[in-house]
């Protein structure tokens, strides 16, 4: 792509730098700030720096956090018998909006996955086997996505968690509510069976 | 969606006043810039201020510029007697990267669509016509996208530009190079039988 000005080629270099966004989409992105307010602008990038700055990782559960304990782990109403490990702080995110959980949680930072070069020496472990060894831990929920990488990151954890004196659980799987069964692929229709559950 | 706090509620909000950017995708930009250096961010944030502080539309053509004229205006290589007029500045990026067009441009910031209403006033018109006007001008190109709001455009400027010394064109329309006859709309294929060009 030829650009018409240096700037121009800047700011289309690092806005591509996002993932998922090539240099046509950020050329299209450049071109909607120029239109806009300049103040759309300036607060864009305000929000960036003061977010990337001043915001940290939780030093108990790794979820974002803006001080030394987020949020959730800093407050005494959550049931903190209960550690609920996710692969990311979106999925922290996701289960806080069903408010359906009231433990607390374990952001691994990513999954094991040899094809991405993941090990589980890149993820957040040594913190959850040292947190899981706390008498006051009773359960651990492994919520990981039904997945190749997320299955091996839940039997790896479940190895290793072998030997603490906590119950270690999986979210359940099964169809989705609103599905409909004639679509399910056969291994899910065929785990919501064997894994079946007393009816309410 | 419940914001772990206030810095990340904000950069997701700014992140997703962008267009085609929603809140979960802005969420997993923000998460993006949080594992990355933190240079990345500010270097980020510092290349849209400056492209939008310093990057302003040329007087003439109304492409993106960095001074009164931009650097296609000011070349004094190029041929001033045709200009091509198009919808916004992606479209003279990409005619430029043709390497096929030596004249000069127009940028009209969007088309005639009374949906969205945009009328002919939004647009940059007048200082067309008033190039138009100039007696060194001696073809306009409508180059706009071959759909109801660029026919509905390009039908305006030509009644606008009837009463001026110019000739004006139109953009090829026709089968795509690469494109198979039999896959092709039959609008596009009548058009393409009935402007048929001689053959070389």
């Amino acid at each position: 792509m030829n650009f018409p000005t240096k700037l121009v080629e800047d700011v289309v270099t690092e806005i591509s730098k996002l993932p998922g966004i090539g240099k046509k989409t950020a050329m299209r992105l450049a071109l909607h700030l120029l239109k806009a307010d300049e103040m759309t602008s300036i607060d864009l990038a305000s929000a960036i720096v003061n977010f990337r700055t001043k915001t940290r990782f939780c030093q108990s559960c790794h979820h974002i956090s803006e001080s030394e304990l987020c949020s959730i782990c800093s407050n005494s109403k959550r049931d903190s018998s209960v550690i609920c490990v996710v692969e990311d702080s979106r999925d922290v995110l996701a289960i806080e909006d069903t408010l359906q959980y009231n433990g607390l949680y374990h952001v691994l930072g990513g999954v094991i996955s040899p094809m991405s070069g993941i090990g589980p020496e890149e993820l957040n472990i040594p913190k959850l086997l040292e947190r899981a060894s706390h008498e006051s831990v009773k359960e651990i929920i492994l919520a990981l996505s039904p997945n190749m990488e997320g299955d091996t990151t839940a039997f790896y954890l479940s190895k290793r968690l072998v030997d603490k004196q906590v119950s270690i659980s999986s979210i359940a799987r099964g169809i989705p509510v609103g599905g409909e069964l004639e679509y399910t692929d056969s291994i899910t229709l065929g785990r919501s069976i064997m894994k079946r559950t007393i009816y309410q």
